[in-house]
Order: structure tokens, then C-alpha cells, then sequence
């Protein structure tokens, strides 16, 4: 399964191998451009079957999806789409226009939400949407990402008691 | 076909007859909460079901599907993955942080972009999002909107050489 899906994101070329510097200023030997694969439905599709392979695998029983927008917002859709699962969209700052929400769609104190990322690096974007959504009343246990570069992210999320589940984490993707 | 649309949005809560006062200041006989539709995988793949028979019934050929954001990327995630058809997100305005991109996903010049939105107001939303996927050399001739409050919109489209199709107008939704 790692396999066919590190061989998808190489196809569709969200997933590069070489020498990259990332905006943090730390060296990489691969490069993810999720963005490729995630706005690809034949690609987006095969994660969000993989993600709801791995809920079932995980006995995951939740009420809604989160999406972080903007980037999980579309992994978000399919793996609801391919679920029945509702979604929720978490916005990361108070939006200028509008009703000034935080959280697109509707969420109930006491459901159980997932949160989907397409990439947790220290995990900053997904510990912000869980106070988001915690505050709101929502009971957050998992994160389930596309990739875990395993840069402290994971840790950072046990530190809040909540279990980072990973489609693939560094270790998957550098490994031959 | 519009019936079953209509009756769904009633379910789901998404859309209420009475007296509303609009953003605008206008009087409106009903109010559409769009995000309770979107937000639902059933009603989302209902919209997508319709608005992929639609492109059909147009003859509408495009190379991609343009969502807004925020609202309409669940509507051009959901009616790529009916169809098959890659899509982009187009941003309102700058994006603070990262890459400062307005269109998140591949475009290449000379591309048909159909435009996907939820609700067509005055197209204020439509009409930014076309200039900037025109300006990246895309070629937009149509906006596929869940619903037209036929309140201008699809006037000033037709004025840049945009046609508006809409599931819904107005004027079905308050046919009895």
C-alpha cells in the first residue's frame, strides 16, 4: 500500500527526489509538492481509499472531518465523499469578510472529529485547527496526514493527547 | 431534476423560506445556507451528480474545474472527482504566507477553465477569480453556479464573454 502510494505521488509528480533546501533553511532529500496530487482526482482519489483504509484498520469512529484550509480542504471533501462522513473546514485566522467563522459547517460539542492533513512537518498548522475545533467543543484524538516528515510534529501532537496516523512518513518515502 | 435539488437543500437545512434580510440590505422571500449543503457528502455528491449531467447536456469540454475559495472548493473538489476533470483553487486575494500563489494546482495557458460556484450574487466573486485565471492564460467561457440569485450576475458575466448556467435561479426556487 505505501508502495503503490509513494509510486502515485512520483507519477503524478508531487514527489521529487534530490538535494532541496526547505523554507525552513533544513536540507531535504525528497521535495513534496501535495498540491499535485491532491488537486489530481485520479491521485486524490487513491488517498482518500487509503485514508479510509487506515480509519478502519484504526477501529476510527468520528463524526465529522476536518479540513485545515487551504491545503487538506480537498482531502478533506474525498475522504467525506468516500465515507458519508461529514467535514467541517477550519480556517487558520479570522477571515476579513463574512461572519468572521473559524469553522465552516456544522460541528456539535461532544462529536469526535478527524483532522486531515495533507503534510505535518512540526505539526503548527494542525495544533492550531485542534484548538480551534476543541474550543468549539469538539473531541480531537487523531490527526491522519498524507506525510510525516518526523520532524517533531508527532510528539507536539502526543504532548495535547493526540495520535498523529501517517499515509507515509519520511522513513516510507527515503526508503529504497 | 431541479425539484429533487430543491427538496434535498430543504432537507439538509440549507435552504429556508420566510423573510431575510440580505448582506445587501435586501428583502429576500428565502435563505440559502450553501455551506450546509456542501458540508454534506450526500447533498455534495447530489450537486456534482447535477452539475456533471449539465456540463453533458451543454456539450461543456474543459481541460479543468476552477473552485473559489473558500466556499466552492468543496463543489470543484467534488465535481472532479465525478468527472475525472483536474482542478484549481483560486485564491481572492494574496495569500499572506508562503508562496503568494492565486492558483493553487497546475494551469498551463491556452487551458478551458469552467468556473464552479455556489451562489451567483452580483458575480463580484466570479468576476475576480476569472480575471485572475485569464491573466495565468486560461480561457474561461462558463460559470456553473449552484444557485443564481439573478440579481445581475449573470449580466456582467455575459459582458466579459461569460455564460452563466445555475441548477437553481431564484425564480425556481420560489416556484411553488
Amino acid at each position: 500500500m505505501t508502495d503503490d502510494l509513494k509510486q502515485s505521488l512520483k507519477s503524478c509528480g508531487a514527489l521529487l527526489y534530490g538535494e532541496f533546501t526547505l523554507a525552513s533553511g533544513r536540507k531535504s532529500s525528497y521535495y513534496i509538492d501535495i498540491k499535485k496530487a491532491s488537486t489530481n482526482p485520479r491521485v486524490l482519489s487513491e488517498i482518500a481509499d487509503h485514508m479510509a483504509t487506515r480509519m478502519e484498520e484504526r477501529g476510527l469512529v468520528v463524526d465529522r472531518v476536518a479540513g485545515v484550509v487551504l491545503g487538506s480542504i480537498p482531502l478533506a471533501v474525498a475522504l467525506s465523499l468516500r465515507t458519508g462522513i461529514p467535514f467541517v473546514m477550519v480556517r487558520k485566522e479570522k477571515k476579513e469578510h463574512g461572519t468572521g467563522r473559524l469553522i465552516e459547517g456544522e460541528l456539535c460539542a461532544g462529536e469526535r472529529v478527524l483532522v486531515v492533513e495533507d503534510v505535518v512537518t512540526s505539526a503548527g498548522s494542525s495544533m492550531e485547527a485542534i484548538g480551534t475545533l476543541r474550543a468549539a467543543g469538539a473531541l480531537v484524538a487523531t490527526v491522519l496526514t498524507v506525510i510525516d516528515r518526523q520532524e517533531g510534529g508527532g510528539d507536539r501532537l502526543n504532548g495535547i493527547g493526540v495520535r498523529l496516523e501517517a499515509l507515509l512518513t519520511t522513513e516510507e518515502v527515503l526508503r529504497g
